[in-house]
């Protein structure tokens, strides 16, 4: 069969910074998933809109066709109206945990798509396989059921949605090309907007634990997936939020989960609480119901209601201790002061070095390892008092998990405010 | 086994402008040849060289890895000294037939490792294969017998020398990135460094009919293959000529021959005839040869001696006449007055569809097929005479040759000047 357009042409013009056309894109995305357009065609391709950009059409065009590669979901039949968040990824974010059964006790349904984590950002199934019994993969009748009889399900995204987003996601990280904000604002839309959800709410970390290191490439990255989405026709908002510390006082898969129902009974940390109810509130106004406090539904037990039932339904047992790990290993100050520093990135880093993330996607993840935090920055601290617990099955790992440590916290002697979550919103 | 480097960390650093280190650049292409970075990586790699450069440093070593990916020839145990010539390719290219046997006359020895045609520039080993009975492959120890007894071989680059080059000039021709300065110069330097030349002379084309349309980029491309060979210990000099309208009075494979062998025995057209001559002038110099002028050579019959025994070393029939294509069609002028333009891309391209070249690499191609030319630029012409013979086997090529031809000529009322052939001397 002849084909309407030719890659090598398609990659010349992005390459002398031209625009594509929209049959171009169609085209070459359609060609890829058919595999007549090669990895190494795309990889080049990809490097070139990574270095010369693309238009809000073109970044359009590339997302309808990515979405078009697979099926649609559609959750109209439904009798509440949806709702759906997508984080950017960050160290220690299990907001995802409290938030969907938080919205759904507040009335709308939550079809939460998720992915397994790679490099220093955790992946909530692997959190959520911390839960002995659960399991992440729903059929989408299953998914339909759960969402109806208990209102929020959170589970591996199936094949069918963007195939095309698949390929090309596990290309870029092979490539050097993850952090194109084309590329990564339409790899995260596709899959959304497929999905079927009525409103989404993005929230785009920014700081040295996130992809994206500067407010200004996370504005920008938020701007142009909030255009997406709303060009599709979902009620799209975004908030920018801070990723230069660690959220709460845990990153490891079981230790987030424990958090995270310290949080659904109403205690756990102020920033992951904040967090959670300023998302559930954009989530619940984006889906029309505005007259509900979700703080409410957070501390008389709603919400941890549903979380029950939630994990119940995919055959976990929610009132299973989560795993302990078989060695753990203190960090302690060693000066009286202030933390004025804990980064994230270092913490993040040094979790996954600990077995808590996967350097490839076919590593197994332990569910013990992780880090506690035992002060955040703007505490005051005495020397000799533990600053952090790192936990291990494989305790040869805590040479290069403390490695990654070093630099990472600072004790000074001026106090510092505490960090501000929120740090715009983006509609 | 570890690996030294890892091909991301040396994607992101050229992507986001950064200079490789002799290190990074010898693993890169070691582990490319090793099949440990994957074709995807190398093109993305390739995209990001080809958008932000490279330094004369990284060149340089990207050239010397692309050579240490082989074996290297030694013409040290020959009695004469050895020149080579490379052509970045041109229509109606066809001085190296006329010029090794020439520069062999001249007591200077050529080892010319030449390479088939891709695209609208034909090749040197396809144009030789017209002879009845001659072949392209030889050892290495029949290439070092023919270089002392006749002194001049043309013959295919075997597959030891520089087979990182090999895999990645396939890559690029894919991707997109077939033009790119420091690619193109470290492809023909690796090679020609590894065949051991003690002289070269680069004839750097610029215009419509070749790789580089500008002089600033030819001028460019030009020293950075100069700066490579000096700084190998090749003593090189280019040439900077005019490809904005074809070489000679044919493109074509026999067609060319036939032309090549009338300047061989003392005719042909001047502008063949004085570029044959430039280039054998540089080669001889560059060997150290200064008492001998190449002219006197073309004129009695010496250089036509050293081609009979050149083709009949390879088993070719030299008193063979050239195969004739099936059928022929006539371009006429349609005014009289000056031929004012001839471009050389469409003459090049016309040739191509007509049989004489190949769009992919395993493509077959005629011997026959081509354009021969009737009148060039400067030359007065009168309505209805012939300005151009198409010739071909598969008739039902003349349509897409023909248009490829519209617009490739101009018939004006003010006289021009004769084309300038050899623009500029780099050494």
């Amino acid at each position: 069969m002849s084909e309407a357009f030719d890659a090598v042409d398609i990659i010349r013009t992005k390459r002398d910074k031209g625009e594509l056309s929209s049959e171009e894109i169609a085209w070459v995305i359609d060609a890829y998933t058919r595999e007549v357009v090669a990895d190494e065609q795309m990889s080049a391709l990809g490097m070139a809109i990574f270095l010369n950009g693309m238009s809000r059409r073109e970044i359009r065009d590339w997302t309808t066709a990515m979405i078009e590669s697979g099926e649609r979901m559609d959750f109209s039949s439904l009798s509440r109206p949806t709702a759906d968040k997508h984080s950017t990824g960050g160290v220690g974010d299990k907001i995802t945990l409290p938030l969907a059964p938080l919205v759904a006790a507040c009335g709308v349904a939550v079809p939460q798509l998720s992915g397994r984590g790679l490099g220093h950002t955790g992946g909530t199934l692997d959190k959520l396989e911390a839960i002995p019994g659960w399991r992440a993969a729903l059929s989408n009748e299953e998914m339909l059921t759960q969402l109806e009889e208990v209102g929020a399900v959170i589970c591996a995204a199936g094949s069918g949605l963007a195939p095309a987003d698949k390929r090309l996601y596990a290309l870029r990280d092979v490539t050097g090309i993850v952090e194109a904000i084309p590329l990564i604002a339409s790899s995260i839309m596709s899959k959304k907007i497929a999905e079927g959800t009525g409103a989404l709410v993005l929230d785009v970390k920014v700081g040295s634990g996130a992809f994206m290191k500067t407010e200004e490439d996370a504005r920008e990255l938020a701007r142009t997936m909030v255009d997406l989405g709303k060009d599709a026709g979902v009620n799209t908002v975004a908030l920018l939020t801070d990723m230069s510390t660690p959220l709460g006082l845990t990153a490891g898969n079981g230790l987030e989960v424990r958090e995270s129902v310290e949080v659904l009974q109403g205690g756990g940390p102020a920033d992951v609480v904040e967090l959670t109810v300023a998302l559930a509130r954009e989530m619940l106004q984006g889906a029309g119901v505005t007259d509900v406090d979700p703080a409410d539904a957070l501390q008389d037990g709603r919400a941890y209601d549903v979380w029950r039932k939630m994990i119940q339904a995919q055959d976990g047992d929610p009132d299973a201790p989560m795993p302990t790990a078989k060695e753990t290993q203190e960090v302690v100050a060693d000066a009286d002061g202030v933390l004025t520093e804990l980064d994230a990135m270092a913490v993040g880093v040094s979790a996954w070095r600990l077995g808590a993330g996967r350097a490839r996607k076919e590593d197994p993840v332990q569910a013990a390892a992780g880090i506690e935090l035992h002060a955040k920055p703007g505490d005051e601290v005495k020397k000799g008092q533990k600053l952090m617990t790192l936990h291990t099955d494989t305790p040869e790992r805590f040479e290069r998990a403390l490695a990654a440590l070093e630099d990472g916290w600072k004790i000074g002697g001026e106090p510092v405010g505490p960090t501000q979550i929120v740090i715009d919103r983006i509609a």
